[in-house]
């Protein structure tokens, strides 16, 4: 573990929190590579920004980030920034010919994922897409099963991935309900995760229709942009994208799809549910169980079968050497440590190449944008 | 309990048998304003007729359906028949101005459940289309809270329907699926149920978009029908009604729905699965644990809210004073012998009314024939 | 099934009513060797046994059980009663050589339940004592596969069975809480239950210590019995049974027992559940889920084991093949009619014998009386 | 958080690692009084202390725990060491007034435990013993509404403790499985834990009576010590620790409890389950699914009673606030997190102060002893 690589990281809001830990500990559980070095977290606001560094520990700080992606003892630009700020910050980090890992999605439509595939290609640096759920163990689990035929052909997928979070109509208009930032509302925070494990787990989507809708059309600005009106009444600013996102969709291989994420389902907090049907076998994987995965294996004996529960957190199963004994669960944050782990070693192996690549990502904004095509066109359409 | 009212029953296979056990216990378990009397059972095949009508108890049995409609003995007209016939047999029933209960799906299209709804009005008799899930106490309970604005405005219904009995390929070209006789798959089978279970919880559907796939294209064709080919391989023959069926829709109260029927999702038996998301709370049912209801309410303590389980078997709830104390649950045939009770106490009540009515049968039907018309036109389709 | 069997039911309150149920159906959903006649309904109050010999289609009434047990047209006495008629009913029926079912727990104490064994036996008619639960289809399964090895050696069986009906404090004081008609509370009601299963999946009982408490001490005297005292409160009588009776065993075959009733378990309403822990396997059993066994397998291949939820609906499962297709839920009532098609089929047969049998209830007295002594001497006492 | 509080640790084994990740994250989550830095590793084995000290980011590694006990730079000793050492350990510690915090068991008997209580006494120092699940937010919020009295008056406290990893009998004798290293098996390893949360939600215990069994008695000695016989079998060994230990309970406030712990339960990995039932709600933990607590409160409405999820991930709930949004969970290792963040906390204030004490841990080891002495007494022992 003798080599380092330094990390520059664009961004210190959650995922900023996220990724820091997963620098942090990534070598303490595995024997890696190459050993991340915390070296400068950037924010444009510096309060958050030299907070954040001395929370986390990174040894500097910056409000540019324009000049830590070209310094030159930075090896991994990692951006944890809104949507409409990848593609500038990756272009300019693949200028600066260095490593890229990118929050999802990708971008905020298909031509910017489209530069930033180009770009990464041009400058023949690893580059990344952090759908970290890849990376839960049990959807890795899943993943191998698939490969090896448990499942057989593979029928249906059924993804969910509902939240609640802004059911209250007087929760304030955030940036996330703005499409000038956040380019899209539930599809592209949430839709775009469950597109990512369906082609991950299933294989390419080929048609889509879709249906999208935005149930509180009107919220309170936030504090700080808002004010009292002159009768007295909170300002109200309109809500720019959608609160649900539902589509159906065809695979290349003939299965069947399902897809929807909400931010309107009371009482699902992260309610990401995955369920695939295939002529041997199902499973079924829940976020808020994530060190679970149910599996349905046909070849059971006739009057012992179900779906069973598979805990996996055996030494056997995908990342979970590198964690605690059997029946000890791993937590939402382990997902971060297991993409960072995959990265540094493709970087330190020199393999270059790491899945899910910015082409992964540009393969889920295309199905993306196929739904917003369809939305308007209310038809079925082409990806 | 004096009055008695005389059942005839048409079509002695399974869903008979659920019938004539409705009948056999529901003023047992109830004060019923009639008592029903198992008059005759009539089925085609007089061997299984004859069989029939002694282990169950009736009174006579028949072999012509024409002939027990029209006897005067008869009461009510109960149709347990395949699809195909059920218009004809309506027809006849209400001609002779029998009330009649019909099994779902009403009918095989739009065309034929108007010219029974018709009917039945100008007969004047009480008409029910026996969607009876509808009386699953939890079910019945959930639209209590639904009416009573428990859930505040309802936002999404998710509803599914998985099975998996025809999975294996080798299955044969049974009835079921061929359009003559079934008029559709998964479609007419399981969708309508959980169209009725929409139209009764949420209202009414404006418009949907839909997918169809028969994943098994050939099948040996049964017993009996079969035969070896010169090559010594069984006779194929094509499927022609859908394995599965997906839907999106919108409700006029602005909501937006999620349906999916299946018969090839592996290891699910019965997996009806409904999930109502509302301003003010969620609820969640599953037929395989029918005695359950799920709810999340909005209105609990901070830090406490979650989805409790409600076990459906306290006196208070519906239709439970009936059978058994707390925590002994109920099955499947309970939901008959509670249809049944609403049926014949509407009869006896001279109410001359009870839901869901022909008039509930032809709504399912038209978003049935919808979401045809949609598939084969691959765009969004008025109902 | 020519030929019939009468039934004179003593005791019409709710185990009469689970009773009558199963009489009336058991022919219809099963081939039987006989066809049980529902001929006499008898309870000491008048009323009663009139509206329900009404309800449930009983040819006559009755208030004499001694003229019941003794008419030449009984050939089956059942027994409903409280715990403290049990013993005289079945030397009366014993006598006048009448097959008898009795409801558990079969006497008061052990040398009542050996006066039973000795009279049924003496009189050489059919016995059983209705643990109706060992005839719940996924216990039933249970016991298939522990006798063919699936589980291997035993090594824990860990029975609960948790109620909260009394937790209230001013639940009444009604026969079951007083010792003299009760005989005991919890222990005797609900210990009898799994001490059974226990017998039925694992084997003899050799020693055990247990602790029983009684919560609350006192109660009001029910109405009718009670009134008001001179200053006006209600009238206070002391409770004299347990309100729960925990114990700890050793099985004769080496495993370790652990068993608890009580019914101040608030939000447990039949809350029955049983764990099996073997060398080869583990099962589990809820009853308020009592169509599901969970079923964990050693044999499972690496990295793929878990709990499996088997739907204990499948054809191939034990009773299921009486009532409907896969996934469609039986309840509570159904293992009545399983265990009166079991109890006629013996008689039919002339085998003479079925179980659990009066010895069968005799050991679980012995187990019941030996848990007391326990109590009573804060030690371990040898079954 | 300019302080700095140096750690030396004692044993870098499974519990070492859990810990060392809590002294390099604790500070990164929250805001703590002091910063850990990781000082010396300490393990009698060289080639196991270096690379522990380089995994972990330990300055300094040494194999002489009473050189690191002694060190002037030391502030905290962290005993992670087998059972049989803590005593001597912590004697040297508090002799060098360092604060103290000791793996669970605390001592290998209440006769160690009290010398351990009155020389960190005497030394002013601030104990602590690990009973991390004191910390798992679901546990401390069960606590917070037991004692704002949402359950009520207490009735029942089961408790298990169900693990499977030795059920294989060629499982090797690993010093655990050795009763002069270990004390005991499956009790004082599991019990310990389940014990000490029951006096922390219920209260003391007042006395006992238990039951122990060795089911496999014999061993193959493990790679190293064991070798071929003369015959070429593997050479065996006595195991001399209980593979399950259950015991009933009174306690002083009159609530039952039910404990158990075993080795033997196949498919149970980490099955820790706690039940409490109150008089006014019930609740229910599972160490597997940590992150959510089954809560039913009696306040319900009535219908609408049921046993409901708490997803412990609020921000409102205990420690979350550090971590990240609702439905993302906390694995295992956070509940050393919180401990230690509570400790530091705690030498940090000047508290002195901080529970579990040695105190608390001592009357673990009452309760642990006073079951043995009720084994071998077969009855029931005052605590």
């Amino acid at each position: 573990m003798a080599k380092k690589v330094n990390i520059g990281l664009i961004g210190c809001s959650f995922m900023g929190k996220a990724h820091s830990n997963a620098y942090l500990s990534v070598s303490k559980f595995f024997e890696t590579k190459l050993e991340p070095i915390l070296k400068v977290a950037c924010d444009l606001d510096e309060k958050i920004a030299r907070a954040f560094q001395k929370q986390w520990g990174w040894q500097e700080y910056s409000t540019d980030c324009r000049e830590v992606v070209a310094r030159d003892d930075i090896d991994i630009v990692d951006i944890c920034t809104p949507n409409d700020t990848h593609c500038e910050i990756t272009l300019a980090a693949a200028r600066a010919k260095k490593h890229i890992i990118c929050e999802k999605p990708l971008a905020m439509n298909v031509a910017e994922a489209k530069k930033m595939v180009n770009a990464a290609k041009k400058a023949r640096v690893v580059n990344m897409v952090c759908h970290n759920y890849r990376r839960v163990p049990a959807l890795s689990l899943a993943k191998e099963m698939i490969d090896s035929g448990e499942l057989g052909e593979i029928y249906h997928y059924r993804g969910f991935y509902l939240q609640d979070w802004i059911t209250d109509p007087s929760f304030p208009l955030v940036w996330r309900l703005k499409k000038e930032h956040a380019g899209s509302g539930a599809h592209g925070d949430l839709n775009a995760h469950i597109i990512d494990l369906a082609h991950y787990l299933v294989g390419d989507i080929s048609e889509v229709v879709g249906v999208m809708e935005t149930f509180i059309k009107r919220r309170p600005l936030p504090a700080g942009v808002s004010g009292l009106s002159a009768r007295g009444k909170k300002k109200m600013g309109r809500v720019t994208v959608d609160d649900a996102a539902l589509f159906l969709a065809r695979f290349k291989n003939g299965a069947l799809g399902s897809f929807e994420a909400t931010r309107f389902a009371l009482g699902r907090k992260n309610g990401q549910r995955i369920e695939i049907n295939g002529s041997k076998g199902s499973i079924v994987f829940e976020l808020e169980r994530m060190n679970e995965l149910q599996f349905y294996s046909g070849a059971d004996s006739k009057g012992r079968q179900g779906f069973r529960l598979i805990q996996v957190t055996e030494p056997s199963h995908p990342f979970i050497h590198g964690y605690w004994p059997p029946g000890h669960i791993i937590g939402y944050e382990h997902s971060f440590i297991n993409t960072v782990r995959d990265l540094i070693d493709a970087i330190g192996s020199g393999k270059r190449t790491v899945r899910p690549s910015f082409e992964d990502g540009l393969k889920v904004q295309k199905v993306l944008d196929a739904v917003e095509k369809s939305c308007r066109g209310r038809r079925w359409v082409k990806v």
